[in-house]
């Protein structure tokens, strides 16, 4: 299993307490009673797995902008840390199928289509896109502050989008098999993992009411962990077994798809990581604000195992 | 091609005026620029086809709950008529996938996963539902009446949610070779197709800030168009061909999955159909408004040829 950090530090004990907090809160949310499987296949690729590193951006930006800490299940951050984890939980049940990367395991378990049939997943992932942007856009905190709510919901449908998520992995779709320079690699992730990380960061604190000029500063260790997180993602899938990640190791050289392994080595691409770790880390430096759980959720993502 | 209505008459013109402004702002706001081929794709799947009843209902109560009939194309009914129709594309590119329903033909063209192949056709589908949530919560509109652009999409996503379009999906996936008795059938129905059709309604209205009371007589107009829709749909897919319908005939049967017309017989579901559009027209009637077009509306739904 891969839930949660696997370092101990302040971070990782926050991660935990506050993890348990977000697991309970989508246990309750998640429909219970949809039909025709649909609840259950749903619940599957939500609950009960993942290191859940969106949500707990969200949390920790939130927390930076000024929200409170132990805010209750009715305040906005939990519906935006919920809605940006079912966004990416769609996408690995979407990423996974046959014609995309036909995966038989994720987070430690058989992927959605190996346990409910692609028909099925194709829908859940399908029906979670869209639970995500209702748990945006409903009562009663979006009632109480709706042009927040709506700039929440552009944020994640911007993330989400042909120009985000989904542009990413078409490029990525595109590029199996062909080389491309470093440039072109960074682009195809800052879209395909980038964009919804750096959008967990700028809702968290939207969330809050951070300022825009305050946001831009905080966006810029979002667009450097975000990148950072994929070199590392690359780096592990080099280097790694397949039951520490919880996810087959290995596949992207035997895809034949671009790494940034492939384009610097491995040591070249963990300094690469470590060079983007301080880059995030001196973005947060201006924003006079509590930004220590950011910095260890960036420290995470470098130094991380799985 | 199953452009446009199949009827020449008052309702038949306005739908083809107000059906090329529908596409050329279609034409204007979809993507040209997505990376990895995905504007085409997403382009493809919208673009030059599709009979537009969704965007005709949205207009048609726009303008029956007071809204003007010529908005300018910031007016928020185009955002609406455009964001349901994207969800109705996105589920047609979907459940034409091989692991759905398997199609090659939509709309009179090849089916999108045929033209860019699966994986592109799937994340093409993803990309389209973010988008019509992107179009209704940005601004101008949205930020001018930001607490009902939120209501706007709350709805488009509990229709096309879990417990509306995807649930009915499901338990159509679930019901192939089984026997569902017509409470389950309309059941099913209600969801699959009839959510987002009801939607489409309640949105336009809701767009031009019709009352609550008024609303649920429009309501009750859209649950029984919606369920005639598709009473219709299972009697054309068992009399009319391949060419008139666009799509192919006859595959309910051939995939042994309850319709109608398996239920009632031919004469039986046009029966029903017309006994529908009666209940459609009468919940008209009470509602004090030009309801002109969403009568020619519901009886073209019924006396349609494809």
């Amino acid at each position: 299993m891969t839930v949660g950090l696997d370092v101990r530090d302040e971070t990782a004990d926050w991660a935990a307490r506050v993890g348990a907090r977000l697991e309970a809160w989508l246990q309750r949310r998640l429909p219970a009673d949809a039909p025709g499987g649909l609840a259950e296949a749903m619940r599957y690729a939500v609950l009960d797995g993942g290191k859940r590193l969106r949500p707990l951006l969200v949390l920790a930006a939130w927390e930076a902008a000024g929200g409170a800490p132990d805010a209750g299940e009715e305040a906005p951050v939990w519906a935006v840390a919920g809605a940006v984890e079912l966004i990416h939980a769609y996408s690995l049940v979407h990423d996974d199928l046959p014609c995309m990367d036909d995966d038989v395991l994720r987070r430690g378990k058989p992927t959605a289509h190996v346990r409910f049939g692609e028909a099925l997943a194709l829908l859940a992932g399908d029906a979670l896109q869209a639970l995500a942007f209702e748990w945006l856009v409903t009562p009663p905190w979006a009632q109480q502050a709706p042009a927040r709510a709506l700039r929440l919901a552009r944020e994640l449908a911007l993330a989400a989008g042909c120009h985000g998520m989904a542009g990413g992995q078409a490029i990525d779709l595109a590029a199996v098999g062909r080389t491309l320079d470093q440039a072109a690699l960074e682009d195809m992730h800052r879209r395909k993992t980038g964009a919804l990380l750096r959008a967990s960061v700028r809702m968290g604190a939207l969330a809050a009411g951070l300022d825009e000029e305050r946001l831009t500063a905080l966006d810029a260790y979002g667009g450097a962990l975000g990148l950072a997180f994929q070199v590392m993602d690359d780096v592990l899938d080099a280097t790694a077994d397949t039951a520490t990640l919880g996810k087959t190791a290995g596949k992207d050289a035997a895809a034949g798809k671009p790494t940034f392994v492939s384009l610097l080595g491995v040591d070249g691409a963990r300094a690469y990581a470590e060079a983007l770790l301080q880059e995030a880390l001196a973005a947060l430096q201006g924003l006079e604000a509590d930004t220590a759980r950011l910095a260890g959720l960036a420290r995470w993502v470098v130094r991380r195992r799985h």
